[in-house]
């Protein structure tokens, strides 16, 4: 197995310009991975596989018209019949939705909406990545040319932000959805920890700098300024610093905020 | 308005024969209060409205098919509508569905009915318990002849867990719930305590003697053992002062646990 | 022992004017305890030991010149040959220090007395405490008159503050003593918990209107505005609901905030 | 400034052999810095600072008597005379003493150097690294041939412990000196973050593989078996991946554990 590059999954990569999980993407490409992206709007997935390629890296779209399980499970199954023999390494969850509204204004159907994209999306895309890890064997020191991690099956990182840790006015339906995901990614570092698969939760606790943010703020200082701005480029690091922990060192948890931002 | 009764309203009840929410009932009963019951299963519902009728209380019961957000709206209309006149003040959230299993072993349906049950229900339950807080005047010094609580409109209290806190082993759809209301309880005590209406949380930290339990453990001395075991009375009681704290000294979180509990 | 009434020990009662422990006394002491007030600041010490004679009760007072071990040590030797039959059964720890200022601004010995007026003391206080309830039979359920628990040996309870959990901007000193108070309650809470004796942790997250505070808002709006600043009567509640919960569902922790203070 | 090489300093390296600080040391004088070794035991000190010379590091020891504050104000006073020019970029607080007794066995000497040793020390290093930073000018790109941090005036990491969040039985004086520490970290995050001074805790939640932990395991299946004890290596890594976070995304906490540990 050791000569076949590993697979690098990811959910959710907003727009692709700038989100952690994009960014994410071309870092663990560089890296050796091969690169499967899942996520919603079609053009913006095959802009950045497209991209990733170019830039000599590996890199296919699976796009997704829902985060519901069935369409989670298809492009499991898409990628893994389009690099059958690649074992699956890491899996990045950074689907999701947010609403921020006084509590009577969120709809029923907002509440399902960012209940379903968060959590039980989680859920479904969680369940694909470990019964890949967990019939792997471990990694070998150079899997693939990959500087690799011995003694481990995989890592499950899940992007979290600082609702995922405080509920606050308008934060209602979003909070409750992010605690969620903690939730779940602790448990699951504590059950599949015993099987060496890694579960990670970071805490995104600030403004990423992307497009959207960009043209939100309209504020070349803003952009300019990397004290007050997370920059996607940090949290992919953040990401491969963890996949790269050895199985004597893990962390389950890690915050990351703009040096300036108060908390 | 202050000579009418006031109104309690819990969700979930278990079977009816221990668990806090059912012995909060019988305490607010005799506190003054109608109760209002919502839950699955009419007959315990039933036969708890009529003991606690028979004990000189005043109770209706609500049976619901599912805690779906329809089923949530109608009970509250039905209840409105059997006792048009009395303000509601306390809110109980006791509703839930607990699976304890290993990840690769739970079915998304029973993720969704885990999620359903705990967290969309309690959005539902909290929206109608708010929407009538919110247009109620402040509570009267001695509202109904109830030792009443000036400067608060209602109270809303939801039933945690260990899980609420902590994910484990065999807890990722249980905890993943239990974390989603305790950040919706956050949410909510921050964005509604302006309008004088006071959210809690209370963490059953252990397990409390019941029907279930009792066949459960089957042990005797288990049971007689007040150390070990929550005791539903003592459940009620601390709902009964987290009621009656004033507007000076609210609690928004609270633990309970056995003495002996390991923790 | 269940003829004699049971003895309440508090450190700490400010100015005596409105602290939580201050007015605690008062009302334990009409709950039928005998009263033992432990600070430093004789005249308010003996003020209030007088106040509370006067109102019926029982109080006498054992003035400190400071919070180190010995001095705390000779309090509880007087306090015990004052009322030598007495069962001691609720102790509160309400001592501290607090500076607030930029860290590098802080001498030695702020930082110092921080620590032990905080810490130190908090340690001596309760080996005091626990050396006394350790040796005492379970409390019968009518013990001198006092509505009793059964099943417990004693209370010891600390006062804590929002600097118990967060750390901020001016705050570290004064944090790390809370910090550290806090890991000391859940440490003994777990300890103590098999011998029967209740430790618990309250957050007093909020200002408290005593006539220190008053005399600094002045403003009489704020005095009289119970949603924006604390009542040590109701503090006094929550210690007495504390100290009467059975031991089948015991608190650790208990926040309390006026209803619009903003967190 | 940029032709010198920065200063890395640490307190507290156990006996040299394995702890994370130690290895820290090491890990850093290879990346260009040079290492000031502040600890007790004058021979483990000067034993490490050898080793790192003959690896062709430069480091220097600077024994002390105890960790009181002027102990270290001289360590520091006699490092900045020796490297009169270097920049202090980096500090590492690792002293401690740590004591695991049933409460009531542990005597108040103890409880004193467990609250100095830790509590103390650590304003007290905080302090001295603090001046140094603040005086700096922020780090340029490239400095003294070390791959620098363009934006970071320097970083201070405490190393923590379980008994940094959990008090336990048997941990009251340990997990009251560490919940401090912790405090103090969090307070100074936020307050030197705007003058771009990085603090952050890290938790060390399991046994590390040292000199004495060999003896006192006495068993080479813990020593080989990299998923059940932490290698002071992957410490020493994440260290040096917190120094090198650029300022959009800095971590506060971050947790370190074996594979296997329960947690």
């Amino acid at each position: 197995m050791s000569s076949v590059r590993p697979l690098f999954v990811v959910a959710g990569i907003g727009n692709g310009t700038g989100t952690g999980a994009a960014t994410a993407s071309r870092l663990f490409a560089k890296s050796g991975y091969r690169v499967a992206l899942i996520s919603r709007g079609p053009e913006y997935l095959n802009k950045l596989a497209t991209e990733i390629s170019q830039a000599g890296g590996e890199a296919a779209a699976f796009p997704l018209n829902d985060y519901t399980t069935p369409s989670i499970k298809s492009a499991f199954a898409a990628l893994k019949s389009h690099w059958p023999s690649s074992p699956l390494r890491v899996a990045v969850f950074n689907a999701g939705y947010g609403v921020w509204k006084p509590f009577l204004d969120i709809t029923e159907d907002e509440v399902r909406e960012s209940i379903d994209t968060n959590v039980l999306a989680a859920f479904a895309f969680s369940r694909e990545a470990l019964l890949e890890f967990t019939k792997l064997e471990l990694e070998t020191a150079n899997e693939g040319g990959v500087a690799g991690n011995a003694r481990k099956r995989g890592t499950l990182i899940f992007t979290g932000a600082t609702a995922s840790i405080r509920g606050n006015v308008l934060t209602s339906a979003f909070s409750a959805s992010k605690f969620g995901i903690r939730a779940l990614s602790q448990s699951l570092a504590k059950e599949f920890a015993k099987q060496n698969i890694h579960v990670a939760h970071s805490i995104i606790d600030g403004g990423i700098i992307t497009d959207r943010t960009k043209s939100h703020h309209n504020n070349p200082s803003w952009e300019a300024d990397q004290d007050v701005r997370l920059d996607p480029n940090s949290i992919a690091k953040s990401y491969l610093y963890l996949v790269e922990q050895d199985s004597s060192a893990w962390t389950w948890e890690i915050d990351l905020r703009p040096a300036h931002e108060k908390w």
